[in-house]
């Protein structure tokens, strides 16, 4: 029999969608045939602006979150929010202090083997901070929570799985954060992501210029030929089997037709624009470099339609698949 | 009787993929039905590089250039280019003089009415400043042709038409082009556009922001606070229906899906990843802007594979199939 691997699932916000959107995965019996299933709900207990939520008070009992924390059994007995949810509160204190006690308590358990990966639903910047926490997102509470130098966001949907080198930052202090070992790093890391979760034994990688035309040769820019190249000149004497800089504007249109396993991207919507433009629904967060397997759905809170239920889980569910891949290839 | 325009096509760098391509596209029945074809081939004569060329020896004597001159007739005696052809000899003074000679010649048609549009195959900056002019490629060459202040570089292709705030410039300097000016300029050229050749009457444009997530408020940037959004309400005064600025990683899902009819890209990146992505061999750059019509074919000279009778003719037909919706909606 194959393994069944336990798959640990944090709700996220709890005034986003991240709890509608889990819960609608889980409803479905091909997703819960795929894994055993860890709901971590730290902190929800004691939260009054939940406990004030009519669906919420409906379903989440402490019974139920004693529960929860357990296996899915009790997901059968969850409902799809009414349409006629209260209105949502978007980010507080609470709600923040929640969803970051669920990660923490999601990394503990996975550190400690107790499930196989981490699949997250989404947090706000604006509620961590509310809640007082130094960290701006699930990448850095992961990095911190886990001694991990390189976490590297990685986008995967449509076909294509996109390792990024810088994430959150301003087109202004991009060019100065391309550095020779940050490329380097995120070459390797995606190198052993590929080999180590998607089973590819020699992973062909497209490294991504920073500039147009990849710089046209200097043109537009240094940092290809001081940066980037050299970057690749390394990974390549390490056996690493990756080409560039190329022109970002080729390289998506040849990776999505196989000429490349993955690809290596300067800046968030270089990575971004095409593979949500490819996987809009289905695209999936990936940090690759941890010492521990996390997936995300590729959308935040999205308060604006929370306790509505009409958010689409088609994000989640792919997350939830592409973790129990990696979990069973690691395995 | 539906209006027949007249479309001139510039052949590009005689060294590069744009003869072939031309001749492949009009060898296309259903296209010269389309339109009556001038081609313009201006200071080809005096090129001895081409000259030593076989199969252009053979086909592109004096007594053809004359007639490729006038009409399309003569283009039924062209054959698509041996397979085993002359090796290209890349960028050289005479080939980038004969390609600006053609495209200063297809400038004067258009302006004096003889010509209803322009389509132009790609030439090379570096044959340009070989041969001792001061422009960079075909838009300055147009703009300063032409008169015009702003151009404004527009990627068509995949069901997308996206207009480009800034092209050919490096990421460290961007951000600095991102003025209110320029953008405000760009979305009333755009609506302009897609209202005169597009036939659409009250365009809805997105505009992207330039940084991640539009900028999140500041937090990633302050372009879109300063900058971009000043430009869209000043466009909206004017009655221009915009919105933004958004994230880019979201606008071209949603511009796909045809919640918009048009968008404003802040870089060159930024409007080629999706365009390509969605339709690379289709693929049409476009001049708005200008007191004429331009479009061209998505991609470059490529030298390496030049004279071979391999180059796709796709982005070509697409641009001339272009050109003539543009000239009929204008005429």
């Amino acid at each position: 029999m194959a393994h069944i691997p336990t798959i640990g699932i944090t709700l996220g916000d709890p005034n986003g969608i991240g709890p509608e959107v889990v819960a609608k995965a889980l409803l479905g019996p091909e997703i819960r045939r795929l894994a055993r299933f860890w709901i971590i709900a730290e902190g929800w207990d004691k939260l009054p602006l939940v406990a004030s939520n009519q669906w919420h008070t409906m379903e989440l009992t402490e019974d139920v979150l004693t529960t929860l924390r357990g296996t899915t059994t009790t997901l059968r007995s969850w409902q799809a929010p009414p349409s006629q949810g209260p209105r949502s509160p978007g980010p507080t204190a609470a709600s923040g202090r929640a969803a970051v006690e669920s990660v923490l308590k999601a990394i503990e358990l996975a550190v400690n083997g107790e499930i196989d990966a981490i699949v997250t639903a989404p947090i706000s910047k604006e509620a961590i901070r509310m809640a007082g926490y130094p960290w701006p997102g699930h990448t850095e509470i992961l990095a911190e929570g886990t001694g991990t130098k390189h976490p590297v966001m990685t986008m995967v949907g449509g076909g294509l799985i996109v390792a990024l080198v810088t994430t959150h930052v301003s087109m202004r202090d991009l060019p100065k954060r391309i550095t020779k070992e940050k490329v380097l790093a995120t070459i390797r890391i995606a190198n052993e992501g590929l080999k180590r979760y998607w089973g590819i034994r020699k992973p062909r990688i497209a490294v991504c210029g920073l500039n147009p035309h990849a710089g046209e040769a200097g043109l537009f820019g240094q940092e290809e030929i001081r940066e980037i190249l050299p970057a690749i000149r390394k990974a390549r004497k390490e056996g690493i089997q990756c080409t560039g800089p190329l022109p970002a504007d080729v390289v998506y249109y040849q990776a999505h037709r196989r000429l490349y396993d993955g690809v290596v991207a300067m800046y968030h919507d270089q990575a971004n624009i095409p593979v949500k433009m490819l996987g809009f629904e289905s695209g999936v967060n990936v940090t690759l470099g941890l010492p521990i397997i996390r997936t995300s759905p590729d959308h935040g809170t999205a308060y604006d339609i929370a306790w509505k239920g009409v958010a689409d889980p088609g994000s989640m569910i792919a997350a939830i698949r592409l973790a129990v891949q990696m979990a069973k290839r690691n395995g």
